[in-house]
């Protein structure tokens, strides 16, 4: 165990894109765990969209990071000292943690990762922890997919969405996957099975859409809101369904954001959309767990993790998330286990 | 019976406002009607929001009417003449018709107004057969109100909105309602009980929101979108329904229509945001016009309607709906049955 701790702490709220000043890495002391608490060294820390939404004073979900407090994370480490039942040394813990080496868990916080049988520890929390009960419920439980029915996702090659193409395929629906290089539309297409692929930065969106679902959209699944929101409200067909789990295209943005256009598609349509956040479902993890892990075992869903090392690496690498750079699950390897 | 028919016809699409040259009157002859069908005579003519989406190529749920079609219309009248064995001489039909003194029915387009007991047609027809199932199955079966959530509602004196916050207030919710003149906003309160009012054209919306719902809102009926919808976006609680029964802000709009710029909410706040058409709903109204009208005879729900004689005044009428100068239900009387 090192005896300082590296701990990335947020300086500013970034305005538009995420710049280099916005965070800034100290070296500190390791802190003590108290009565209830165990004290934890970081193995992955995941990185996923919502961290710019954190970073702000936006409306949120949760309360912002303060200025100058440590950066907030989904992480994984191994306890190293427990002042609580819920820990032994040794034991792999995973939930909502800092930027930081090393750091205080408590049951509110962290839990088990729990048996992941012969999957390894990274495949486990970048798939399983977060990732996947994120594409089962957001699919299945807001959007309740029928066989043939044609189910569109944005941001088709990331980690969520190419989970839920996958799902929706198992489902026996129409998928087409909305992605922004070719190289994503051929692994989604050709890998994972998706019906078809739409790169939204060289096609016109609304004509290829429209050519990739005839029949219309039954069920979109957003990871982005903005203009292709709008493109896919225009063709949801009557009693749709559209499940909000990211607005990655407003999170950067500095002028005011205006709503999709199609608004109207609500009530024209009859649509339900909703909007959902993975930690609602916490309770229900167990279901969803043994799900994608059974699937991801017969090899009906395939998953790429895009990992870099080193947590001084973390701003650099985070900002690929909004360039669309990132392939896959996108992490920081600290230490494996 | 006359010889000769009134019809109002379509005659170009409205560009913002509704002109006087968007429909005409014509005098043709009175149809006949084929092998399973009606011929009706028109006693009520029920003006509705929905008119004006009717008039225009915009997206919509139902085709638009063609241009030289006679106007589309909710109407209610008396079978004159049938070769269907659904009607007889005498029967009370309603349904959609058009704006016209004589008509064809036929059991996809008009049916029954059925056994009203003691209520007057003009009343059966003006709050039962439309207005109330969409006020009881747009609040109750999209939202789900809890007793002491807080429900707003917006065109809170029309029709719908004014039936919407009584069944809430039956409901056990804090109900605010928002209007547009001091005369609304005193008759919604003091006449039919909500607990506030606000007039928007007169106060500053998100200020009186904020202080009208100090406890977020769980349920905002919709009637309106636009700024409104925006205002109410922005106070939602956690899990908050949304029910978007019209979006009557944006039907005259010349300019495209932006979106809700707080369209994030729902993802930050889980809400679901539903829309219907009442059509939809058409097997259940028994189930609405049962209970609306049990509340109605218990004095827990009160109606008005603003009812102007004549089908020639039908085209300067519809359109106090788009300025707000209507008091509740607004309906032609061509003949009193």
């Amino acid at each position: 165990m090192s005896e300082t701790n590296r701990i990335w702490r947020l300086r500013k709220r970034p305005v538009g894109d995420i710049s280099d000043d916005v965070l800034s890495l100290e070296e500190e002391t390791i802190p003590e765990p108290a009565e209830g608490e165990c004290l934890f060294q970081l193995n992955y820390l995941s990185l996923d969209p919502t961290n710019r939404i954190w970073m702000s004073d936006m409306d949120q979900y949760m309360p912002p990071v303060a200025i100058d407090d440590p950066m907030r994370g989904v992480v994984c480490g191994t306890v190293i000292k427990s002042r609580s039942p819920a820990y032994n040394e040794g034991d792999i813990v995973s939930g909502i943690g800092i930027w930081a080496d090393y750091q205080i868990g408590s049951p509110e916080t962290v839990n088990l990762l729990g048996d992941i049988g012969s999957v390894p520890v990274i495949d486990a929390f970048g798939t399983l922890a977060v990732i996947g009960p994120a594409a089962y419920f957001g699919l299945l439980d807001i959007t309740d997919p029928q066989a043939d029915e044609t189910v569109v996702v944005s941001a088709a090659a990331g980690a969520v969405g190419s989970i839920v193409g996958q799902i929706a395929k198992i489902k026996g629906c129409r998928v087409v996957g909305i992605a922004g290089t070719d190289e994503k539309c051929q692994w989604i297409t050709k890998e994972l099975g998706f019906d078809v692929a739409i790169n939204y930065k060289t096609e016109n969106m609304p004509e290829a859409l429209k050519r990739a679902c005839p029949d219309g959209i039954d069920v979109y699944f957003d990871n982005v809101g903005g203009d292709i929101l709008d493109a896919c409200l225009k063709h949801m067909n009557l009693n749709g369904r559209i499940s909000t789990c990211g607005l990655i295209s407003q999170y950067n943005a500095i002028e005011e954001v205006s709503g999709p256009k199609n608004y109207s598609m609500i009530l024209m349509q009859r649509l339900k959309v909703q909007g959902f956040i993975i930690g609602d479902y916490v309770d229900r993890y167990p279901e969803a767990i043994a799900a994608v892990s059974k699937w991801m075992a017969e090899g009906k869903i395939k998953v790429r993790q895009d990992v870099v090392d080193g947590l001084e690496n973390a701003l650099e690498t985070v900002k690929k998330l909004y360039t669309g750079e990132n392939k896959g699950k996108l992490m920081i390897r600290v230490k494996d286990v």
